[in-house]
């Protein structure tokens, strides 16, 4: 491959010559060669926003010239538009603070520029990285910017995905309303609940996952950008900082703000580590709803068989007819890989020293990972395993009779003692709680059947009392 | 010591004789001798509270007689103002979903209460801790609503600390607004900015988590009382339901109220877990601001010192005149606690199964624990460290001229590239900043005067332009 | 309460009268009043046969006087017998590398030993906690060795248990080796397997943590103790550091050594981040196996029900008759405190900073909390639980029959997919795999018998083929 | 794209006309479209080395025809020279046990297998996926016996790294053995050491690092191939499971054997957790040192500088002449996803359940990405950052000369309160420590001299006595 070379302020390096980046990148190319990743394309995206409505806040203060603030935005634009995607090329485990990430930017851009303006690539000749392209920015407001920018856009498509998530298991929680079974508690028989009642239960905690990230949103809205350096705003002026927050509002219609304290927000990670946080308490409650739907279709001989999974694909390479919950035990491992990253994330958030946090690539690479995943397998959890599952009503409806939970309906007509000798004699004989209950002659035929009449055990009351 | 024998449906239990508490708490303290840590005072006193109001509502809605009722009611008042507290014996590490610590609420209190109606103690002659004192209630609803209302306990205590030391970090910041100094970035120096916007951000930080402590309040206060066993209400009437959580409110003066969904909300943990994730982004903060703190005080010779903190208690045995961060260390140790807490909590969330969660009582014992530590931590932070923390004037201003960083000011005027040249002349030669541009009549003395006016170089601007 | 006053390099103090502590314990104790807990009672030992075998060695190489020493020793003696129990104050958070509670042992001891020669406790007339007690020592190589001990102690006593729940569970290998059932994979049918392998590989897993303990000894076996300040030896002999050790050998019969570098042993808390991993390591595996437990205890009439664990307790406060795996239980909880403590560990481990790990104190407290529980759990897990399980025969045999895993013994004869379409039929009519096959005439009578005989599926080997 | 038509045993599947992989796979692509990611090298590799050995054993065995052996083996030697790479298409989330990426492999060696003979892709007319090509085999063998074989060949690759890392510090420690500075404990100033002592103590870290991997080892290199479906060895022959792991070690060259207990080999992730929590160890380790380069180089103006780092990239968009320590903070965060990948492999690994772990995927994932990057990361820390470090000397005496930890050296000639009085007036006056001794008349110029003659201050003994 042939080279050109660029000269940066270390010295002179050789950059690929049909390249947009230039020194800069090459250089974190080979300082990083950690993980072959390449940037996320939502902090890529929010990147280059970031620098098109620099270039129109600049260009509007008049402190850069309309002409190369023209070209700078119209490189962006073909940028967001998927031009050079091939020239971002930093690893995701690079410099501190993302400065590689922010000069490969700057550097296309600049390149592309100079090239609209009738300039070659790696002439630098009308439009610089640094003093252009980079105006009354730093990687230290640019980088933590487009971290909120990138979240806010992968939060809505998550929130998206868990929503209907949550909407499928309330429709199967209606779907099942009818079907009466025995609950289980410690994994023990305990008193009866409706099958649909469980799957609403799920329901309702998919939406408190909702709430949780919206809980998330208005700190990830407030922006710091026009902090520069160390949030002070030094070599940005105060009406830029205006700007330049109208103009990302505007280009991506997100209520986004001025941070307020720019300081603080330069330096504290705590909106990410919040949502990191938020993407944490989801997938524990993912991974509680497919651990119940792994319970509830086991077997379909030797487990509890109450409800069955949509066969997906055959379950082993060795046992003919096997089939698994395959889209539960993904969704586990997406839940066990969003956990992981909540801790490097932590580690981190935790990690910052004084005006800066430099450990902000980790904590970028591991966000947008878990909201990636976690988007993409909530939306085939619900499409490939909850909109399928079907019910074995006879088995639960087995379960209900046969548990010995029911003697919990006696206690308050002859005490918890008493209905412990039923519960006890019951185990002892393998007869139902039933038919302990009439040969001791504890209840008369009407009194049980009105006591045990299923449906009313699932709701509020004292059974058999009005 | 002397023992009564005592029955329960498995068998005869020998109970020390004075002991308040009965078989299922004699078995417990058998079965359990893990971490010899006795419940978490906060949990006690909110079971014994639900044990006062639940006895209340049964009063209210007929089902428990009134004599047995206010019986129950005076030993729960005894116990809270803290009567009977050698009786609370069950270790935090113990039967799942805390089945044992609510066994010894009701023993403690049924005993209680035969002894205040004249019958002895281990005779449950009129007063069944089982039947009466656990009536329309099963662990399974009453351990969780005790963690919720711990916790909303906890928190307003935490919250008031955390204030206070909000408030000290905003006095510093207003105390050391006028103190110039540079700033650093990857420890590397960066461009100018007064100590007194570091205590602020610090401030701002801190207030952030006081919003994140207040963001988990809401679902906190909604209690699944009356779920009994799986929180479908079995042997729990509707009006009972309605007015226990009343009479919590009351008696609490928190605003709690009916969960709704009361399933989910027996078997979820998420109110723990966001409580214990904003735990976790406290005690993020916390580090930083704690590592900040001794970095800033490093020395006295060999270090940062910008700083000093009040100086505590001699710092080594073996090097005389020696003196540590100690508050600043043990800050950084309690939020370490904190986090790998919220491991744990992680854990068992995760580990729910069907109907319940069975691991609550660790999450309710890592939870009160570092509630606590925090609370007791951050108010000995302010008091002991914040409040005393002195500047060194000279060092700052001595830094601001020195360091390398001041180059940046530079560039808007000669470009990033030249004004590197400055800054590497600096390096190489030993000379500031100033110096080198003036050797180079880069600037006039005059233009550099006004430029390098330090404090405008500490808020947003382009220096030496209106 | 009385107090005396006493002075210490930063001025006067209040000790209360007929404290054994001095001055730095009573700073202490006002300024880290966070958790209320006292110092674990192996860390205590352990750094009284530091402070005893110190004096011996002084006295040895002739630098503390023979009559100073005698004391100090002996009063180290008679604290390690219990005495002054009352006086080992500081809580486990506290001031960084432990200095704290390293004086609070200077202290005692001096104060004990002046009263020995006869001087009043205050006075500090012959034996002074720095010079005499504390002599060539720092808290800097003094406590990482006391965490040593302590590990060292307290692993052998976890060790111990964790042996005998391994033998106890080959044990019941042995016990089961004949019951015949069907595997379980994905939670599905899968091929038959006895349960009595199922117990022999618990123990294997057990054995192998066994040795993950055995692999950590011999780190924590060298002791940096000599190495003083920064682990270079400072005011420490080199007679003396050999001595030292020495002594411990002799005073503990632990093989414990000189570390070789004393400063990399100062600052570096790899041998307590490997232990905490082997406990960690051990947490996993008793969380796999009490949650199969768990599973195969499930019911027992709407679970699997293929063991019974023995009933320890009454399950719950509401179901009468209920009975939980509370063991089972109670360890996972435990080893979820183990992970979370693991957390906290590698936090404090990578913050270390130059010459010492100040946060010492917080990874003391974990580890030994988790060797605490671990070993305390353990011993009931195996007692309450393990060596009580009973096994349902006929449930196992009849899952062994009826699971669709069997098809897989076909597909040697027939092929995957033929063999697949057993299955599928078996789960489409209710029959069982061997009806299918009959009623296919896929196999004769004769060989389906010779092939499905159940005990050779149980071993390598296509079934019916020598 | 035109597809082809297969079969498998839930119903006909869309496969890519050119495909070599076949319904499975296809399945999997559009059941898991999670991460985007594809299977690691080294796993791929390892699946297809343990194909070509299962049909060499097969074929030894007589089970399988030599024909269909010949090319099974053929393919997978291709496939093992880089053949087919586009075909490997499942996403590392997917499937639990990774039943489909033992599928993929399958699928296309037995499509390439039966062209090799003749017969067209997707015909299986001769060699069929699950009967040959799988034969004897299941996932839940393979896999972990794949991730075995992985894992062992990246941690050869890591520890040839990690011993270079660990010479090039000694090396250090050697070229630095003459500087004399500053020790600093909890950031302040402490006694004498020597900056190559330092670097020697990163040294010795790094070795025990290297012993930690090796005591992987012997766990990771016990096989449960043979074990099939539950570790049993149901369809494969005692002398299968005999001579597949001896061509294994032929392949391999590496020292692997059978692990002994085949199901608690196929169902316990130990050998994982253990190697998982050595990166982890490592991880601590790398965080202390690039943490300590970061403050040593910290400055230049306003930090330590008592080192510096080889300057790699200009370090700041905005700032000109900025130089970071980019690799130290690469080091941390590389470090930080390895903890956080030790949290999942946590998670997942005691999460398995009765037979199986159907977690593996995830930990396969997160194990091979942290050896990926912990190698490349090293290799990068050490060319770029390590070799190149240098020393400023001055800057280190002139700190040796100032720190107040010199008092130190005082306290065995006039005691620990009257040493700390000197440091205390040097604090108070600015003073030396040796000014004040010598303005208070302490010690004459002679004594002093040869106290504090530096060299011996960093070596055990009491400064000035023999």
């Amino acid at each position: 491959m042939v080279n050109r070379q660029e000269k940066d302020t270390l010295g002179t390096v050789q950059v690929p010559a049909g390249a947009y980046y230039g020194a800069q990148t090459a250089r974190a190319v080979a300082n990083f060669p950690i993980s072959g990743l390449k940037p996320h394309p939502a902090l890529l995206r929010a990147t280059l926003i970031i620098k098109k409505c620099a270039a129109k806040a600049n260009m509007a203060t008049g402190r850069l010239d309309e002409k190369i603030a023209t070209a700078i935005i119209q490189a962006a634009d073909e940028a967001l538009a998927g031009a050079f995607a091939g020239d971002f090329v930093v690893d995701p485990f690079q410099a501190g603070a993302g400065t590689s990430h922010n000069m490969n930017a700057n550097e296309v851009l600049a390149n592309r520029a100079n090239e609209l303006l009738g300039c070659p690539i790696g002439s630098y000749e009308q439009v610089n990285a640094n003093d252009h392209v980079n105006m009354a920015q730093s990687t230290n407001d640019v980088f933590p910017t487009a971290m909120r920018l990138a979240s806010l856009q992968m939060v809505a498509l998550l929130r998206h995905e868990l929503e209907q998530l949550r909407d499928a298991l309330a429709a199967k929680g209606r779907e099942f309303d009818h079907i009466l079974k025995s609950g289980r508690t410690h994994l023990q028989d305990a008193v009866p609940i409706r099958l649909g009642q469980e799957f609403e239960a799920y329901a309702v905690a998919m939406d408190k996952n909702v709430a949780g990230l919206d809980r998330c949103l208005p700190d990830l809205s407030k922006l710091g950008l026009g902090g520069t350096a160390v949030g002070t705003g030094l070599n940005a002026e105060p009406r830029y900082i205006e700007l330049v927050v109208e103009e990302i509002a505007r280009e991506t219609g997100l209520p986004v703000m001025n941070a307020g304290n720019l300081i603080e927000s330069t330096q504290n990670m705590d909106p990410f580590v919040v949502l990191s946080s938020a993407l944490k308490g989801l997938a524990v409650n993912l991974i509680r709803i497919a651990n119940d739907l792994r319970l509830l279709s086991s077997g379909p001989r030797t487990g509890f068989n109450e409800i069955n999974l949509p066969p997906l694909q055959p379950g082993s390479s060795i046992m003919p007819g096997k089939i698994n919950p395959v889209m539960a035990e993904v969704t586990d491992m997406v839940a066990f890989q969003v956990i992981g990253a909540d801790t490097t994330i932590t580690l981190a958030a935790q990690a910052g020293q004084m005006e800066l946090n430099v450990m902000m690539p980790v904590i970028a690479y591991n966000l947008l990972f878990s909201l990636e995943i976690l988007k993409n397998t909530i939306a085939k959890f619900r499409e490939n395993c909850i909109l399928g599952i079907t019910a074995n009503e006879n088995r639960c409806s087995r379960f209900l009779e046969e548990s010995v939970g029911l003697a919990t309906v006696l206690a308050p007509y002859v005490g918890y003692a008493a209905a412990a000798e039923v519960a006890k004699e019951s185990m002892r004989s393998g007869q139902s709680i039933k038919e302990v209950i009439l040969s001791r002659n504890l209840l008369s035929p009407e009194e049980l059947a009105q006591i045990l009449a299923p449906y009313p055990l699932t709701n509020p009351g004292v059974p058999g009392k009005a």
